[in-house]
């Protein structure tokens, strides 16, 4: 796959994670609780609430294609406390993800990457996405989905997948 | 990412699996409770236990590295019921991904991957891998994780990278 095709995959499954936040609120009205509920939820004590699943999950996907295109990623504090304000989020990180192309990533295989927290340590472009970038971040959109199935979110592997019909699939 | 590396990156994550699931057995064996209760731990009652996630995670990363090499799939029946028989599960699967080599997928992403529960659909081999392979075989691990999160095993991000040092990612 190549690292334009990886990012594109990225800015899906933000898309589909956008989708599974709006069922939890349909859900949510439904059985006449609040919504919000679900941000402060977790599945273990010391372990991110939804909110830090989400914003983890928009900063890993936004990480990739800065580090990986050699530019500088746009700032988005963390500062979210609703599901809207979590949608708003991540509808404005998949919107970055796809103002990329591919030729946006020529080189990005063999590109030294330095996150801040590597503490001056770098790592080849394409181990960084293989091993760290896209295993942190479906870390944190399938930890935040499993915490909406925990809560009771009539979710699928459907949903998570985002298959609609074999044409996304492009054939 | 060549399809090598994600498919060596699919063995790297299992035996971080099979080490997560060590550490599970020895909290257990710590806490004076039997690690097989584990097993059929579930985090929504409709969804699959720990069992059915391993045995998924080891599906996921046997076929995509079978449909994209064009080779048959050895079986494994899913009959397995303890954390020792899921751990040979693993090892087995890993050992399995860690024969191929980077020449078995040459032509992979343009290869036409059919498997059966697509009923005669196909999807050309790099779609597949990065809209299909990956995020379901991300899910189970991800899903296996957070069960035992859920029920206090002591795991954190290091574990689920498998990072122990920077030397891993090969710089």
């Amino acid at each position: 796959m190549s690292t334009f095709e990886a990012i594109s995959q990225f800015s899906r499954m933000l898309k589909n994670l956008d989708q599974w936040l709006q069922i939890a609120t349909a859900h949510a009205q439904r059985k006449g609780f609040d919504p919000e509920v679900f941000t402060q939820s977790r599945l273990a004590p010391d372990q991110y609430p939804l909110v830090q699943q989400v914003q983890s999950a928009c900063d890993a996907a936004k990480y990739g294609a800065a580090y990986l295109s050699g530019k500088k990623a746009p700032s988005h504090p963390d500062t979210e406390k609703t599901v809207g304000e979590l949608r708003t989020r991540i509808q404005t990180v998949a919107g970055y993800l796809d103002t990329f192309q591919a030729s946006d990533f020529a080189g990005a295989e063999e590109r030294a990457v330095a996150p801040p927290w590597m503490e001056g340590n770098s790592v080849r472009g394409d181990r960084y996405l293989t091993r760290i970038a896209v295993p942190n971040f479906y870390f944190h959109v399938t930890t935040a989905y499993a915490i909406l199935r925990h809560n009771g979110v009539g979710l699928g592997k459907r949903d998570f997948i985002g298959v609609r019909s074999w044409t996304d699939f492009g054939e």
